[in-house]
């Protein structure tokens, strides 16, 4: 019943002879002579079709026909084209809808303003590339739907009108009619409503939910985003970790036909930093961090004697068989002193120092010694010094921004890799205080149950992150569920009971009726889909996107409002 | 692996004899001397487990514990439980978290005041049947989505944070810190966005959608609610009823075993009007209306002689079978009175009056003569007179009253109709100006195209409602795509260009670029799923619904908020 419709992209061969009527748009008109040909598309694809002049209006890109014809074999066949073979002499055309000048072709290959795509999204949409992320959201978002159902987790909405934080830092409020002086607050994530959920007995829950968060926009953050939201009673970290897994690869074979290897590789917090100098690593290449100082114990070189008096560290990455340009190095440089710490590079070839910019002050001895030991023959080196901590993050920058330049990782890797062993703690500096690291419900780990409150720095986490080529798409832990570890926890974080009965109250309060040992993960399914369709933004896989402002071109929304309805919300303009 | 923990309800005589591991909540405690029997309970159901002293803290009810034990034969099988033929002999208990004493027990069979049960929501979760319903709908809107993406539709989501409507009346308002005086609004359905993703050429789309009303609120509505939305280009109101039509049959199978037979009963608004006196009627029972005021011609009843000199009617229905007593007609009469019309109930045995309140003033015979004609031998009949709507509407609403309190429909049936042949435009007589009855972009019948604009009392529109047991469980139309058309529509209902501009403009421009004929509907899940699992509420099948008042009592939200957030927000308490 439904197929009735004959679809622009679904007319081949198959149907040859027979007199079919279509629908679409007219993507491309070229006359010659008598004969008009179109290419009449929809989101199946584009088909060909020849009028000889028996159409009565003017034919314009983008109208909407409705076209009977005849579909016969091409003189020349588009091999590029699932119809490619045939085209469709019209025997009779009707305009539905004609269009006017539109202000950017719709072409997969056209480039227009982000600006100008935005305001008209709908247009946008039209082009074959850009519809067919949509489509794969569809899709793929459906599968990891099946694959959880079928594991017998069960699909819970929980409130989009909820709770304010009392803090309320990057909440939306929401005043209503209906309380003076009253707001609900948009979700930054359903936390509270799953854990709630694992008190009520239902095991196995997930949500395709939608989040919010009002900030500082940065590039490619969006007000609005959606997760996978899944927790779990009765389990563990790696319980849930192979479930993620399986549900990746289950749905990323059924969508993509890719083969993913499982389980996926764990990295702990630390090696992620030692290594890659970011707790997000992009495995698809190496450049990974060594440590060098004990190659410059006997420096001469005031700086580095310093730094090793002072036993802060050496480190660097080696950039094999690309010798880094001048210039090049100067954009690198810039990422890493963004972080904080300068760098420096060398040159090498077959283990002979070429470039030095330091000239005496590190003796190419000493560089050439290095190269010996790492067996390091060809490219590029660079490091930096200071504390560890700023000297990982400096180098991590520097890292991404060499691949960035150098396109050394293979674009079609997934290299999905779980960051665990997380601290448990983050020290705030500008409040000199510790604060919890994800949120305060998350679990110590067993070998911190007992001192996490007198060694915050060392205290470690039941949480893990998954990420995908550099990027953090997903996040979780184990929760805390004892009543005893919850009271030192909100103590080591500094929180007074009142502070804690208005933050948490009602799912403390829920905890005392029965709570089973509980644990989950959420995975940012904008950031992921992007990556799987090889988006360079989010904005490219959501249907109606924000700017970078959080503004929606296309609505103009936000927007003002007439003051008489902020009246009826009790709140009026500052 | 997902199945490695067994679960309470799924322990049977398969695994008789073996020692296993089972996690859930102590739902009840029976001690018998030496020997306690625990029901374990978990989302599968409950089984029994022995527990013969060897346990060392003390046992409460809903407490969460891990069992260890022996699966052996339980002496006196009960025949209800899945779990009946067995139980466990415990070698091992051990308390995960000890539960306080609940304000309500948790039992399907236990009653308690809705407040109590909403602060506790995830208590009242708990419960079987109350879990069994929200699984339910997890169940059945995965079926829904199954088939919509069987049938190639895209499911897209659309903003949540979204642009407010000029009048900006029952739109949630959101103040955001990235500008002052300026709102996103939460929208009261994706209507605008279905329509601008058919012309963005996705042909078939679906949405799991949120929407949001901020409205005074009625018993049994709730400012947030789910609807399955649906467009559909190049197609016509039948396609769009069939598809529905097979989404419930096919759904309805695989989740309930239910045969539905389709097509659907389709009812003129007219026609629903004058026979069951209302736009959404229930057809689980009949209770029709009828005219009978030829039976009346001749009275001598002032008020009956004044009603047909001024040419209004005279309507009842019959009742089989059941003599209506007069308390309970009291109950029934100030439903139609309420509408705006009393009435008047005969009660007959035999074809022969019994009761008739009016004494003389209606005569027996003329009563026996409207039996004899319509063949009504036993029961009651329930009459009114005045303006044909007015009767219309009152005699409906007693026709309900009457199966509320004589339980005529049999609860287990399922009586879909269509309701179609809607009028175009309503009257509002307070403003004493017709405007659009569904939505200003729904396109006028075939035959009032040419006279919509001069008649508007007697135009039709191309929409359809679905109802299902006397509710309203969705709607939709056909979309006026043309330009013209959309111009008198506007002109038709008084809305000057700027209007336009401020209401409609981005979707008019995105019209100008080419847009297909196009449909579709939208369909209330809570409803929905509130009928199909004989709930009395939607709050029943909503995870953490709020109270009648809009409060989500168990949050405690809407709540009050530091100014200081407001500060950021631009805005302040008035």
């Amino acid at each position: 019943m439904l197929n009735e419709n004959i679809y622009c992209g679904c007319v081949t061969e198959k149907l040859l002879d027979q007199t079919i009527e279509i629908n679409g748009w007219i993507r491309k008109i070229r006359k010659m002579g008598a004969i008009t040909f179109l290419d009449i598309a929809d989101r199946y694809g584009i088909v060909q079709v020849i009028l000889k002049n028996n159409y009565h209006f003017e034919l314009t890109r983008e109208s909407v026909v409705n076209i009977k014809g005849k579909v016969v074999l091409r003189k020349n066949p588009n091999k590029d084209l699932a119809t490619g073979k045939i085209e469709i002499v019209a025997t009779n055309i009707t305009l539905l809808s004609k269009a006017k000048v539109t202000p950017f072709v719709v072409d997969d290959n056209f480039v227009a303003f982000e600006d100008v795509l935005l305001k008209h999204r709908y247009l946008d949409l039209r082009r074959s590339v850009v519809q067919k992320k949509i489509i794969f959201r569809s899709k793929f978002i459906h599968a990891l739907s099946n694959y959880l159902i079928e594991k017998d987790f069960i699909h819970i909405e929980t409130p989009i009108l909820a709770k304010p934080t009392p803090e309320g830092a990057r909440d939306y409020l929401v005043p209503t009619r209906n309380g003076k002086n009253m707001f609900y607050a948009l979700p930054q994530s359903p936390q509270i409503f799953k854990q709630l959920l694992m008190v009520a007995g239902f095991l196995k829950y997930f949500q395709i939910a939608k989040c919010f968060r009002d900030e500082d926009l940065r590039a490619d953050r969006q007000p609005e985003f959606t997760q996978l939201d899944i927790e779990m009673s009765f389990i563990d970290e790696d319980k849930i970790m192979s479930i993620v897994e399986d549900l990746l690869k289950t749905t990323l074979k059924k969508t993509m036909g890719i083969a993913l290897n499982t389980p996926f590789m764990r990295m702990k917090y630390e090696q992620a930093m030692n290594f890659y100098g970011s707790d997000k690593p992009d495995l698809r290449y190496d450049l990974k961090l060594v440590d060098l100082t004990s190659f410059f114990q006997n420096s001469d070189f005031n700086a580095i004697k310093k730094n090793i008096a002072e036993k802060q560290v050496i480190k660097g990455f080696f950039v094999n068989d690309i010798i880094i340009t001048n210039s090049n190095f100067e954009q690198i440089n810039k990422y890493g002193i963004d972080k904080g710490l300068p760098s420096f590079y060398f040159t090498f070839k077959n283990k002979k120092c070429l470039f030095n910019p330091l000239g005496k002050k590190i003796e190419k001895k000493n560089l050439e010694n290095i190269c010996q030991k790492f067996n390091f023959e060809n490219g590029s080196l660079i490091i930096s010094y200071g504390p560890l901590e700023e000297v990982n993050e400096a180098l991590g920058a520097c890292r991404i921004k060499v691949n960035d330049l150098y396109k050394i990782a293979n674009d079609n890797n997934l290299c999905f890799v779980w960051i665990i062993d997380w601290p448990l703690f983050e020290y705030n500096k500008q409040e000199k205080t510790f604060v919890a690291a994800h949120h305060p419900f998350t679990s110590p780990a067993k070998e911190s149950l007992a001192t996490f409150t007198t060694d915050k720095v060392n205290a470690k986490a039941r949480a893990y992150d998954l990420v995908l080529n550099g990027y953090e798409i997903g996040g979780g832990s184990i929760r805390i569920t004892d009543f005893d570890i919850q009271q030192r926890m909100f103590e080591a974080i500094n929180l007074t009971p009142k502070q804690i009965q208005a933050k948490f109250g009602y799912l403390l309060d829920a905890f005392k009726y029965g709570v089973p040992p509980h644990g989950g993960i959420a995975l940012g399914l904008d950031r992921l889909i992007m990556l799987l369709t090889k988006s360079s933004s989010i904005k490219e896989i959501i249907a109606f996107p924000k700017n970078s402002h959080g503004i929606d071109l296309m609505l103009n929304a936000p927007s003002q409002t007439d003051p008489k309805n902020l009246d009826d919300l009790f709140v009026k303009i500052k």
